[in-house]
């Protein structure tokens, strides 16, 4: 850590801080500049201490050092973690596609959308039981009817049950009918619930918060791998910008940039990140172009006419041009999928 | 709702989705203008209806016309929501102090800060007892210890506590002991704790989540109101944004903007919304000129050995000179603290 | 224009807005709904409309219809446009790539980048030599003297040179020497920069503003192709977010909707878009399959002595290695380098 | 300058960076933490060095330590600057009012303003004579002639006029009738332009971009008085977020952050930071609780006539009640308007 001291400093202000990080259990070095003093703490600190120095006499900034993540850090751990279900693989040469409709609407929609994505070559059915929407009379969802529809999907077409947990409470519920459990972007925070889903033996797809950093990203996935579960699975689906032709801003550096940082594989959902299924397409691509591990698009037999998410559903043709095209280009950048 | 058709638009595009908007029982008005034809749709709409239409054949862009909120409206109740808790009030002439440390640390920390806030004319208390983190290696707050520590400090200075709520399960034992509960800006769309609160008979403080859009965060209020609790305060504590010399951007616009629009009353907090001690007076000073009903001030005994925001909470000397030139500028604005 | 009423409108309001709308010249229709009257306003409409409607009596909000910009809307021009300068092509299946230095910092290093890019296949020369520095204090570039280098290189290796113009009374200067005059993020709304290039017959590089919307880039295309200069290419090179881990946040979404919304070919420069040399390739290949018309990538002989914007700029074998990549990616997508 | 390494550095490559650092003329200290080892590099700086070490074999981080800019610091100057021309004063106890419509009409129009705001208190005219616009299709002001009626504005009231200046060709003309020449939030870092005001003797007020960061603002600042100027006032006008229920959004924070950082003036400009009249009052309030020097704000004498910007005027009655509660709060603090 090194604590910035502000210009016009006096050696007693100094002094007070050399003193304090010694307090703190660090050492301190002293740095005298042209301009600026500056002191290095070095040695295990504990939490808080970065506040604790912040507020200090004389001082301008304090600045950390080290990523505050640190089990989901691909210093700890070089090799990428592939995170499995059934024939689906996230972090592996071969790119999941995890399809299907926002919500499940009835056994028909979920079953027939389920044999469309598995026909033009998902690996993994999405499709929300449970739903968290912005609006209290909105559609909020099938509940355990539509996990049990989801099931009777992966039962007949192997496709691995991607699907939405929004609370604690409901994590094995959702457990016995999900091979992944997927916490949304405004749940990414809910640190219960990341408590309770490290707690479960299902593999985890996070979601980046709308307004997230990658640090607090990294720091959420932490919660999870912290209690016990590595199978954790990364989801970029766009932030909150000044843009305002795209429902979100979807930034693909995300994917090279957390393939640095962390072991955890990078999926990216074009449909939220878009809001509009004419640009899906082409962000799929770009993201497989981009190196990422996954793809979740929504998909549904009739978009007109969803409950939910219509005009970022593709229907079952474009899904399956969609397909075609990243399938060329998966095999520009020697993936397959 | 505004159907507006794509240039070049034909007759039979025109007649389908004048037929879709009487499907979905609605009246349709077709308006042939010089460069594009828009329908308007008229009549009680379902959820969906705006993604059915957007998806439709030769549609740009379908814009809504009526607030998706209606409890929280301003329309439905013209006179301003007061809360209620003790002595405190939120939303009447005098305006609401709430006032204490990030986290409660122990009791004596806790009592001599309700004193010391008490002294200088708070008349809310608050303190975190469960606190959210983003590392889960931060001090995760003292739990129903916190609480009650927060209760006696209310015994003994009857000022109201306002402590945050975490999880839907803690509810019932947080309202206990505390006179509001506050849902912070990360669970601003956990729906299942808005649920939770909405069914309790403590009044409960909303922050606004750091990218939600002020549709947003009514129609989180809405969640509240909608399962009976009409004791609701909105809380503006700053968004994220591309600025880096604060924590986060706090834009007072939000006080006179609500007041136009919902009956809530709303509370700033300065300390969150900038992250610095010595821009806190200022900003209480700003958000009772721009009309505020409230402030949320982070005080500490001790800020440099604060365990959590040391770096924004003010001292009681520093605590009591805002004071002093926050009653001068509320009288000038025909109100008091 | 749709005027949206606030509820409850009374008559006399009504009336009042349509006498407005139509001594404005438009036909004024009015549509009751439920719970809003809206009236439409159809017809050729002058500046300041809007913003004269949105005063009125009784208005809740008015919502424009139509784009504000025309000359370069696909609508009036179906086919993409071609810009061509040499042996470059920035529209057609050939992906133009304009490669070299931040800045001309001397001869050798000038002409030693537009070898090795030109042999690793690049088809245009970028190179500052009047540099808009944040900073007075920064390196200002060698003016002159820096396009007579570019101009030297261009005739040894063929290449286009792309470089930027900052002031409207240099553009002659910079065209004599210039294929493509470059206006950068900083001026995309310095107008009378953008008329002047609009009066050259020279090809124009248009990169987005760090904040400005989609809108706001066409209209700032809108200017040079009003007067006169058809010759428009418009380049993405990142948003100013709250994103803190690259130094803008690049949104590739922006290609396919570009190419929906107008002719002009566009360009992506990962290298400003993301800030870090290792997330260039990457960015480059994701680009392509979004659908780019172009590259702009900072190449510099010795990246660590860069005078400017060393840590983004790729080294000769960086340079190399990203090409060939993208070569396997543009076929796959139809394109080629 | 702080040198943070990666994890897992070699000594070779610390001694790189430390005969790095001590051929670009600093000297270089060595700390070696638990986790991570950073080199202290102290010394007069050339441009350039931050991205030079950046790309160093083995470096993570490169941590600047003073502030960019040097004579609009308060560091080298404690005491405010007043900006003065005629009766007005920006940066003293008085509060500076400017006033007046976005564009001058005509003279009736602009002579009939400055009537009005002189008579409820405002001490100096703004109005746009040169105006730049998003679209080439609307109207861009009466240029010169617009220049003339403001300067007999003046002659008749005595107010200050303050107007805007878009191009470095342009600046002799305008400092011929204006007192003070104002740089447009969209001309921030047009610095062409800022070395030309830089060299007038006329007093500037320089407005912060929309996505600008305050460092950014300080620097375009210090382009002014590094030619020589020091006459500069600064302006607050909103910035670009993701919120869309106002223009801009308005961070008053900018205030006492500025305060602390420059001894440059600061003026708010709540009708662009909001853009809706109903908000301005409250915001003007708020300013002057925060501290601001100055106000800048839209007034015309019939809004819903303007030929732009009405939607955020004000007309003659609103403002002088915003005036009236303004002296109040003015009062409040300690300043006067």
């Amino acid at each position: 850590m090194i604590v910035v001291m502000k210009p016009g400093v006096t050696q007693a202000q100094i002094d007070h801080m050399v003193a304090q990080v010694e307090s703190l259990g660090m050492k301190a070095h002293v740095i005298v500049g042209t301009e600026r003093t500056v002191i290095a703490a070095v040695g295990s600190k504990r939490d808080g201490t970065k506040e604790s120095l912040e507020s200090g006499p004389g001082v301008a900034e304090v600045v950390p050092i080290s990523a505050p993540y640190k089990v989901a850090s691909r210093e700890v751990k070089p090799e990428t973690t592939v995170v499995t279900a059934g024939q689906l693989r996230i972090g592996s040469a071969q790119i999941a596609v995890i399809a299907g409709p926002c919500s499940v609407e009835n056994e028909q929609q979920i079953l027939s959308t389920a044999r469309g994505v598995k026909a033009a070559g998902a690996t993994g059915l999405r499709g929300g039981a449970f739903k968290p929407r912005t609006s209290p009379y909105s559609f909020q969802g099938l509940k355990e009817e539509g996990l049990k529809m989801l099931a009777a999907a992966r039962d007949e077409t192997g496709l691995a049950v991607v699907t939405e947990v929004v609370s604690p409470e409901d994590v094995d519920m959702v457990a016995k009918y999900a091979d992944i459990l997927q916490i949304g972007a405004r749940n990414m925070q809910n640190y219960r619930l990341l408590e309770a889903v490290g707690g479960s033996d299902r593999a985890v797809l996070l979601k980046r918060g709308a307004s997230a950093t990658i640090d607090e990203l990294l720091l959420a996935a932490e919660y999870v791998l912290d209690r016990g579960n590595p199978h954790v699975a990364l989801c970029e689906r766009g932030i909150r910008t000044f843009e305002n032709h795209t429902r979100f801003t979807l930034p693909l550096a995300t994917v090279p940039y957390l393939h640095q940082k962390t072991h955890l594989p990078v999926v990216i959902d074009p449909s939220h990140g878009t809001g509009h299924a004419y640009l899906v397409a082409d962000m799929c691509a770009a993201a497989i172009a981009a190196g990422a591990d996954g793809l979740m698009v929504e998909v549904h037999p009739d978009p007109p006419h969803a409950l939910s998410d219509g005009a970022q559903s593709l229907n079952f043709d474009q899904f399956a041009a969609m397909m075609a095209r990243c399938v060329k280009v998966a095999a520009a950048v020697d993936r397959r999928l």
